[in-house]
């Protein structure tokens, strides 16, 4: 029985801010501190061990996996880190509150920029100071790698690679994998698992810091998928079967 | 110009304790946490940046490292762990306090088990619950690989194994490389880097939490050394000149 971890790091200071974060670097509230270490106790309370980890370029996910690797105990296994699992790169809209732009550009635009696959929030020009290309940790990426703006889609593509190129071959070889990421790096993972239509999977929301767990098969399809949760409650389904094409 | 950082782990709670640690997993102190951050510190202070580190399987090494990664708004570089950077084994010697140790078997063979590079501690037995074969993190290793003591020389030899496989070949490609680890490897590489006697090895004291810079040439033979301090004070050299062969 293969088991996959997935874990969607806790609440950022963006988040309690209801900025759009995106590649923006923000660290963790207190609150997401919290529920990193709530993550790890869960996993240790449950009886989970991993061989590697892979986690993005973006501290609030480095920092969640970290904080739950030590609470497992685990801090020596290997730990991958991609930009190819970063958040959903959400153009010029980085930064700017919510509310404000819902304000600005009212709330169909703003829905359509969270919620339709296919639409993408307005690019950052290249010398903004928000663009990616501008800071060290993207200076191995080749300029058409660098996104100034992704729709769903854009990102799904990255992440895919990521888990083909380097995630399906670790667990095909029998290791045990968490990954640490974000709502949408996680949305294009299940999307994929699930087989769940562009049209659903904008409306699923993955809950911070609870770790999701996917049991495969040989062929790392899954067989059944459940939260856990902390005190030994019963796992609820996560995804609704109505997202089950 | 080449820089090379090496850093020996903050304060472990062992430390504290007065007790042989050798592999034994234990974590900082306060105070070595404390540590961990000013390193972090000085280092950012100083403008240093790294393109990937290494360090042990232990989490006294590990946690050093990431606190001064954090400081150092550095979290997302790439972390090498090997099992080659943990501490000197410390045989049958690990857990028990120094002074009734020394009460015990006399000071003399205290000192040649800590001060003779030669000089093994008792071993291990492979039914010991100290024994490194019994724990998952060392499941990789081959049998012959796993210590059940061991004196400085044997230390080395793996430290410098880690050295020429993995790290000189990153430096060599132009990454600029910080090592966090322990008393004894750090020794090591300080051995081999600036050429000091067996004798003289062991009475080199490399203080916890301070980053040790080499300047190294093209290749990788020492220009000059130093310790960074806080606030910007001069750096001192970090070997006596006695040392020097």
């Amino acid at each position: 029985m293969i088991k996959l971890v997935l874990i969607r790091h806790g609440e950022s200071l963006w988040n309690k801010e209801n900025r759009f974060t995106g590649w923006t670097d923000v660290d963790l509230s207190e609150n997401g501190l919290i529920e990193a270490r709530k993550a790890g106790e869960i996993l240790k309370q449950n009886g989970y061990a991993f061989d590697i980890a892979y986690t993005s370029v973006l501290k609030r996910a480095i920092r969640t996996l970290w904080i739950a690797l030590h609470e497992m105990d685990l801090m020596w296994i290997p730990v991958y880190k991609s930009w190819k699992l970063n958040e959903r790169h959400y153009g010029a809209l980085q930064g700017l509150n919510k509310t404000e732009t819902a304000e600005k550009y009212g709330d169909e635009q703003v829905h359509k920029w969270r919620r339709y696959v296919d639409v993408r929030p307005p690019e950052l020009l290249k010398t903004d100071d928000r663009y990616p290309g501008k800071e060290l940790k993207y200076s191995e990426l080749r300029e058409d790698q660098i996104p100034t703006t992704e729709n769903l889609e854009d990102t799904i593509k990255r992440v895919m690679e990521e888990w083909f190129q380097e995630i399906a071959p670790q667990i095909k070889e029998g290791k045990k994998v968490i990954i640490s990421a974000h709502g949408n790096t996680l949305r294009a993972l299940v999307k994929y698992l699930d087989n769940i239509s562009s049209d659903n999977i904008v409306n699923l929301n993955i809950p911070t810091g609870i770790p999701l767990v996917y049991e495969l098969d040989d062929n790392l399809k899954p067989i059944r998928h459940y939260y856990l949760e902390l005190d030994g409650k019963l796992p609820q389904d996560a995804i609704p079967k109505t997202f089950k094409e």
